[in-house]
């Protein structure tokens, strides 16, 4: 059965409603993971660390795989998206690494 | 000052602790908009609506866009975060409009 046309459709109104909340949650929840990503550039600048990680990263996209699949989530969206976030925080490391070295030394 | 090549990093360490559990959060509440879509995919299909919403997709960029700022993450990355599980989801929606569209009649 289909609704009127241009009827007010709740069904939807409600899911989305429940969409927002989940958005404002994720985007908090994503500061703050951005948050601890900038104290782990400026620390591996300090350290002289490379920016990327790729035997962590492996471990990550494992540990996620597995919790996604237990959570319903497809794992292979979930890699792709964990890639999507770790690509921007390997961008914000490249430049706050690139800072550092541009920074004379007794400022390290 | 920079610590000695392979002495355990127990600063980085426990960033990375602080990352993993922020990414279960992630994770989890990913899985749970993915149920919320599923059952707007199958309202919609139901209800003969089309599976992508400019209108509905331009009020999210913009809500988000301003939460990002007053969170201090970056409204750019985060349009793009947006834009990458809203295909996800429009991805799902078009295949469940088909499966319906492809369904006897008296089954819808």
């Amino acid at each position: 059965m289909t609704a009127a046309p241009g009827a007010p459709d709740g069904i939807l109104a409600g899911y989305r409603q429940s969409i927002d909340n989940i958005d404002s949650a994720l985007v908090h929840i994503m500061a703050e993971r951005f948050r601890v990503t900038l104290a782990v550039g400026r620390h591996k600048a300090e350290q002289g660390l490379a920016a990327s990680a790729p035997d962590r990263e492996a471990t990550q996209i494992a540990r996620l795989r597995s919790l996604a699949r237990d959570a319903g989530l497809d794992p292979d969206f979930t890699e792709s998206f964990l890639r999507f976030i770790i690509d921007e925080v390997i961008r914000h490391h490249a430049k706050i690494g690139a800072e550092y070295r541009a920074a004379p030394v007794d400022a390290r």
